[in-house]
């Protein structure tokens, strides 16, 4: 018997239908003898209809309120889920963040869980029932609901697995699992039987939109088993070919020897850069500059800074698409007083494509690679940036699909 | 300055145009010095939605599951006035009912209110804040979240009033009072500027659906000054006519001089009647019959027993129309065996209509005007009850709207 935690997000609960093959699903590993915690997100569609309500209203509500308002949905999707479990003889019991409880601070919207009190699930799963919880959502330290943001329910499972030490975390999804890329670009693509959790992690941020970020954080830190599968598979398979399918994240690397050396290939399509050419080399420049984009909230991706020529420097960066004319503004207002730059040069129709693989770490000849595969094809690589384990290139937007494919091929990622 | 309870209803706060207007008006009040809490029902049509999605998973949900599904609608409602309210300059804060608390028992769809805390509302409302409150719903002392079942909004108005000693307690809704009688029925029917509390009690608990029954025996008990008013007049008029408008429920009985005899005529249409004829005349066989009904949760309304002739009596008592075939498969199953009766006697047909006004006490020739008018026109009156401040009348529901018409005109109701 182990104790397993089940997360559906919006799709997998769309529908009554749907709704009752979760129940399907759960009352089969209920029935093979696991504990089971089920943890849901709002149906979908209803997030964004309490939306629009509120922006018929005002288009800067109150935070707080607007967490009064979406916590409903997954309120919603608990009871209707405990009622199904009824219905298959199930014993299920459904509680709100607030009621379990899940604490976070008071960052309403976007709050971190700080704590979550396993006392009363423990109880119930003792007496053999199945806990139901609501995703996405906690209550602060005055007792006001809060939630966690987009996505926030991936958070929640994995929040609450951890607090209960569960043997395991299964995320149902609309995808069976993570790719090597984006099937839509790649048809060779080929889904991974696991992942590492920091491979996961490149991934993630890397916009493989599979799980939410902050949900692989807490699967890393507190080591989490962490399964992403597919909801829309039929309820009544057998449990052994459940818990094969989909892809696993995992933390051992014992097993490196069987490891590909790169796992797969992220992108981010939008994508702008921003160089900075001649301004003075002093270690307050690019502090000073990234300290005026960081006070008008726009994040910063890539940044290099070249060696210093005769007391100058230029600085480039990238950012999304959406913020670069925020950001040729805010420089335009400060090239000449502060910066005091020779010019600013902009493109916006770039594209970041990143290789990804915890096997590249002992393997040096991966950027070579990669550079002589784009140089061949006439692709011109702008910037570069590395990490352990991974290699981002940014390219023009045009070639961004056709080096996904060929870097895909070169690297046989669609063998396993 | 005083301390106002106002509570909207679900077509009040049926449409974002609505809520502003709702906004307004609280804003209004606010702007004029008063302390203001607020409580809300959800959005017309949210509590059908949320129990038609119920309903296609399962015909008997458990309750537990049910007070979890159908309070969110409130808590949307608060959170989106809270928002509009803050559109209008006004800070507001808005509560569930688990949040302030408002304790409940744990009778699932349909607790009971044992004790409100003050506290936080008292220390925003000094702080000059508009608070918002849900209606319909309490939290048990598991922390479970319970509903006080259909039109529990104006018992959790009334009862917050109650418990923060407030000065008045609105009651906005679709209709602009409380009415002498039906004017559908009867067009001269005139609104009552105030009502005594015992009186609209009987007016509703007599089918005059303008206030659940509760909410008048807690203002009754309480003593809470209590206004039925539309909310569907302009938000902007003085202050001054909207305290005039509406009815007043009021506790006063000193200006008993000035009261009219007669306030209301109420009426019940879909009654029925039945007669158990002949049966041992012993205490313990009403008990049982009536017993009988109590374990199938039927309620039993008018009930009369006859003089004893020989040891037989016979027992008469009238139920709601939906529950007579019910109520006669009962007897019939154990009319040889126990109830050992000569003959049950049935007829569905049967409407109640009611008399109602404080000032009967004092004055017996009602009853005999009642019975003489009835008469004259050829209506056979079949059963009667009375009480201090109420005379009731069984007659057959062809009869019933003349009848209410005949009797409006005899006591002049038409005329304040």
């Amino acid at each position: 018997m182990a104790l397993i935690v089940h997360k559906y997000g919006g799709t997998s609960m769309g529908s009554i239908e749907r709704i009752r093959n979760v129940a399907k699903r759960v009352a089969k590993w209920h029935k093979s003898g696991h504990q089971l915690i089920v943890v849901l997100s709002a149906m979908s569609g209803e997030t964004n209809r309490l939306l629009s309500l509120v922006r018929e209203i005002s288009t800067q509500p109150n935070p707080r309120d607007l967490d009064m308002i979406t916590s409903t949905g997954e309120q919603v999707s608990v009871g209707l889920l405990s009622i199904a479990l009824q219905e298959e003889g199930v014993d299920a019991v459904g509680y709100a963040g607030w009621q379990i409880s899940v604490k976070t601070n008071s960052a309403f919207t976007k709050a971190r869980i700080k704590k979550i009190d396993d006392k009363q699930v423990l109880i119930d799963l003792n007496v053999g029932k199945v806990v139901i919880i609501t995703g996405f959502q906690g209550v602060d330290s005055n007792g006001r609901v809060t939630t966690l943001g987009r996505g926030g329910s991936d958070t929640s499972a994995v929040a609450i697995a951890a607090a209960l030490r569960a043997n395991e975390c299964l995320i149902y999804t609309d995808v069976d699992g993570v790719y090597t890329t984006d099937p839509r670009i790649v048809k060779e693509a080929r889904r991974l039987n696991q992942i590492t959790f920091e491979e996961m992690l490149e991934m993630a941020s890397l916009g493989s939109k599979v799980l939410q970020i902050r949900s692989v954080e807490f699967a890393g830190k507190y080591r989490v088993k962490t399964r992403v599968l597919s909801s829309l598979i039929d309820p009544m398979i057998p449990l052994d070919d459940e818990m094969r399918s989909g892809t696993l994240i995992t933390f051992e690397e014992n097993n490196k020897m069987e490891r590909a050396i790169i796992s797969g290939i992220a992108f981010q399509r939008d994508e702008a850069r921003i160089a900075i050419i001649g301004v003075p080399d002093k270690p307050s420049v690019a502090c000073q500059i990234l300290g005026l984009l960081a006070d008008a909230n726009i994040d910063v991706d890539m940044i290099i800074q070249n060696t210093s020529i005769e007391g100058k420097t230029d600085l480039t960066f990238t950012v999304s698409r959406s913020d670069y004319g925020h950001v040729m503004n805010i420089l335009a207002c400060h090239a000449q007083e502060h910066i005091k730059a020779q010019k600013v040069l902009g493109d916006p129709n770039m594209s970041k494509v990143s290789i990804i693989g915890i096997g590249m770490r002992s393997h040096a000849e991966i950027a070579s690679t990669i550079f002589r595969t784009l140089l061949e094809e006439g692709i011109n690589i702008e910037m570069v940036s590395t990490s352990e384990i991974k290699i981002s290139v940014l390219i023009n937007e045009k070639f961004m699909e056709s080096a996904v494919r060929l870097l895909h091929k070169v690297f046989k990622l669609e063998q396993s």
